[in-house]
């Protein structure tokens, strides 16, 4: 509860039937005017916290407000009466204020505004951010961004309940050698030299852990010069970043198992969240088993490999190749049902899936169930069917078979509410990612994720193991099939580094010319270190249930990357360039056409 | 307390005489080894929370241990002992551990370092920076580190506590027509156009005003282009930014003074600060009896006017001229410490300090006592002058003359205990601001501070009232003679707005042109609001006593602008340039010789 009133008695979301008879002051926007005749009429009047209706019983009055356009701010003082009719659906429904006394505090001077507040959602997006300040008046649109301030605030909170210490990192830093764009910024102090904003505060926070602090974190701005996404806004983003000294993986993820699903729990569309421990997926069995490394375990149904029972089935696409079988009791999907399913499985994955179905009697019918006739009591067998299954199929390389047959685990949870719980967040870790894979535009060993992670098995491991085969301490957060972070036990010895990249060819130099201060920090004795960092934005969309992430940020860009409220980006003074040594070069007229 | 221990039983602060007997795993950076003899030795420990001694007594340890240079990371497996000889200045002076096993984690390459861990402070600034990570290393610099994060966390959930939502404003936005310069980010997407880093999010949080949030803060990184200085960081800087909507100025003091004062005791060198309601003093006033408006009210002396009674005197420099006084009792200095302390005066304010005496028997001796022999009546009576008073004194135009005196009531201060509590956290509001001013330059109607203040008495003022006798509802927040930060009630009335601006000979296009997007949400009906941004750098300063902005900020740039462990500045890469579409312009030679 706000405690001072700053002039106003109550807010227009606190007075109730116990306040009846009190004089009081409210103030705020001047929502709506009912208008029943020229001395009666019901004005409600809105602020932050909720809504109060008044009631204009004399003439006088309703003139008072007839000469005030909606959107005003005004303040209304008045008596708290017991409404005859009274609204169950609002918390200040059973009260109605009289009013003595109605003034004008902000005018609104149009009477026409680009939208109705209550409806700007249903406004085109670009009016929407132009007028965002109109925008955010709409309660369900404000109540999105008081939602992830609370959720932020909780998220502190617990970090630093578990005594982990917010250590600011510097926004004004060094352009990085690899990974996304990098926004520049020129330096005036240092002619033809450029800060850049950082892609993620990785490297300041494995040299905070090389400094001594033991357990960090930070609701970090990054910033990446990529283009939109439904996901990704342009421009700069929050994540949560954390890192622990002297600390493996399971240290982190018993952090993020303890803060994490009490607040998706607490503010969250679903109102379930996993419990520690997170299921724990092996990035290999995560392939197999649901053709996917974000595998949404709101899903029951699991991929089979059918290759040994269909490959040589007769059935064209699949000889010679890999064949993945989703199988789905309970699934009762017309003919044009499937065939759509098919289609969009075939758009998203890019491969094409097949399919049959049990009947009552055990038999197989449809889709390619003649091919597989022959050999019914062996698939039976192999897939563990039962009558009524529908079961989806996919073939290519194994990869691609895996891919598909993920996205049919999907389609068909998504298309089954019995094989999918909805009403809840079901978070796991996979974990075990290769160290290295063979390119497929190289052909050569490369680096499968970060170059920078430790090695499972350290030394021994790069020394002795066929490369392919080692493991990376590396791991990904994955919540309803939404990958929220990679995290990594970090490679802290200069040693093994230099090993790590031996391997591909390459040697200190490069380990150095990629992050030298790091490198160098390391050499003065590190300790092992390990962390993560969840996206923020996207833990408030999946909590919030919002599709598009600008639901979610108070003033955020359009896709474009422009503010058209503010009008950013803005040409700039010929003063401003020659301060900070750069001149513009538009871009080649041919380049533009 | 860490709770869970990542292979750690204990942290290196945590074994007390209750652990003896205990079977523990420590883990941190070897600070130190006193080896007394080849089978005994005293092994210092340190992590982020403490030391603890491990002794060394077997040849076989020793080895082990004399391989490992200081400032690796080790573990060390082992029984807790009690300790024959206790250290009772440690808090895990009681116990040492005696390892059975001790292993590297990670190993400092370097037998020498660039300084001492423990001496870092001593190193010059830039070998600090430049091994940052070795400097926070030294438990007293870290310390400062830690501090700024509580202080911050406590800051964070005080305003929480007082309903505050924490809202996060871009910091990709554009650039302001005026204040100090910005930096600069030029666009990808749209060639010739650039973004800017805010200088602060005040159009931010005025427009989330108008879009119905009610009292928003924000821990909220500021960017402005300036060259170093004692107190300010180049690039970047924090700030506490608060509004509240429907607010005047003591519901915006009301808060602060609930905030603050805790967590500047708790924290703070000084255990006391002012309690509520903070001593409001208008900036006349301030200016009349403190010669500043930035008042340190730890010390209790005043500034006279002396005008009347001295200025007709004889003495040739108060001809004509206002003569202030600061009168102290106590004050012992000697003729030589009298000519230092006027001679720094005038370094500070540029103007000459002058000084008499009365001595045990009421006269008045040293100085200028000559010239005031013959009214030594009227002077004792108009100063209200005891035995034993130092009278220092100022004279020139009235503000000249003020602002000397103040010098001299500032240092009068320091050098006299029994004038200046030392020990406290002494706040003040300075009010009552004029909104108007003749230009020293122009000889022309300006605004004196913020032109988007709210006059007092608001329209009806701007039209009746003498412009330069307007006052504005501006304020500072001061401590210990530090601003810490300007506030205002702002003018949240565009008509309001374009009076103010027409009084100084300016006009709607002008206000326009300056914030639009804050002009055009204010058209829509904006809310009375209030608000202010204590500098979360100084604050932190004065709690922890330092004296250097870099002492308080995890990876400061040096003085100037250079983060020399990371190398930003740096140059980028040709195609970074064109992808943003600019090229360098190098300064002519001729300008840089």
């Amino acid at each position: 509860m706000v405690k001072d009133m700053q002039g106003r008695t109550h807010t227009c979301g606190a007075l109730r039937l116990g306040d009846v008879g009190a004089q009081v002051k409210i103030v705020g926007w001047f929502d709506n005017l009912r208008k029943v005749s020229k001395n009666l009429g019901f004005l409600i009047l809105r602020d932050y916290y909720g809504v109060t209706q008044v009631v204009i019983e004399t003439e006088e009055m309703m003139n008072i407000v007839d000469g005030i356009n909606y959107e005003s701010t005004i303040s209304v003082c008045g008596t708290v009466r017991e409404r005859s009719s009274k609204n169950a659906a609002l918390p200040t429904g059973e009260i109605e204020v009289v009013p003595e006394k109605i003034e004008l505090l902000g005018k609104c001077r149009y009477n026409e505004l680009p939208f109705q507040i209550a409806r700007s959602k249903e406004a085109d997006e670009n009016t929407r951010l132009k007028y965002r300040y109109l925008d955010l008046r709409n309660p369900a649109v404000k109540d999105k961004i008081t939602l992830r301030s609370k959720i932020v605030a909780d998220l502190r909170a617990s970090m630093i309940a578990h005594d982990f210490l917010e250590i600011t990192t510097p926004i004004l830093t060094c352009s990085s050698p690899e990974g996304a764009r990098d926004y520049l910024v020129p330096s005036r102090n240092h002619p033809g030299k450029f800060y850049a904003l950082p892609q993620a505060p990785q490297q300041f926070k494995q040299l905070l852990m090389a400094s001594g602090f033991d357990r960090y974190f930070q609701i970090a701005p990054c910033f990446r010069d990529e283009d939109a996404r439904a996901d990704r806004s342009p421009g700069e983003f929050y994540q949560l970043d954390m890192e622990m000294a002297f600390a493996d993986q399971e240290d982190v993820f018993a952090i993020l198992e303890d803060v994490l699903p009490p607040i998706f729990a607490k503010y969250g569309v679903y109102h379930t969240a996993s419990a520690a421990p997170f299921k724990r997926i092996s990035y290999l069995e995560a392939m197999e088993q649901y053709g996917t490394d974000k595998p949404d375990l709101r899903i029951d149904l699991l991929v089979q490999d059918a290759t040994a029972c269909m490959a040589d089935c007769g059935f064209g696409p699949f000889a010679g190749q890999t064949v993945k079988a989703v199988v789905v009791s309970g699934f009762e999907g017309t003919r044009k049902v499937i065939d759509k399913l098919c289609a969009d499985v075939e758009v998203q994955s890019g491969n094409k899936a097949y399919w049959f179905k049990v009947d009552a009697n055990g038999d197989f019918a449809g889709g390619i169930s003649k091919f597989l006739q022959e050999r019914k009591a062996q698939v039976t067998e192999a897939l563990g069917l039962k009558p009524g299954d529908f079961i989806g199929l996919s073939a290519g390389k194994k990869s691609a078979a895996q891919k598909t047959a993920g996205v049919l685990r999907k389609m068909l949870g998504a298309a089954c509410p019995a094989h999918m719980k909805t009403d809840r967040y079901e978070f796991c870790w996979i974990v075990d990612f290769p160290m290295y894979e063979i390119g497929e535009e190289s052909g050569e060993l490369e680096f499968c994720h970060n170059p920078f992670s430790m090695p499972q098995g350290g030394m021994k491991a790069l020394e002795e193991q066929e490369p392919l085969e080692i493991l990376a301490y590396q791991y990904d957060l994955v919540c309803n099939g939404v990958e929220l972070s990679s995290g990594a036990v970090r490679n802290h010895d200069p040693e093994i580094m230099v090993k790590a990249f031996n391997l591909v060819g390459l040697g200190e130099d490069d380990v150095k010319a990629k992050f030298p201060a790091m490198y160098n920090a390391f050499c003065y004795g590190a300790p092992p270190h390990a962390g993560i960092a969840p996206g923020v934005d996207r833990m408030v969309m999946l909590i919030a249930g919002e599709e598009s992430i600008r639901e979610i940020i108070p003033f955020p860009m359009n896709k474009n990357a422009q503010d058209v409220m503010m009008g950013a980006p803005a040409t700039v003074e010929p003063k401003q360039l020659e301060d900070v040594h750069i001149r513009i070069e538009m871009p080649k007229k041919e380049e533009n056409a």
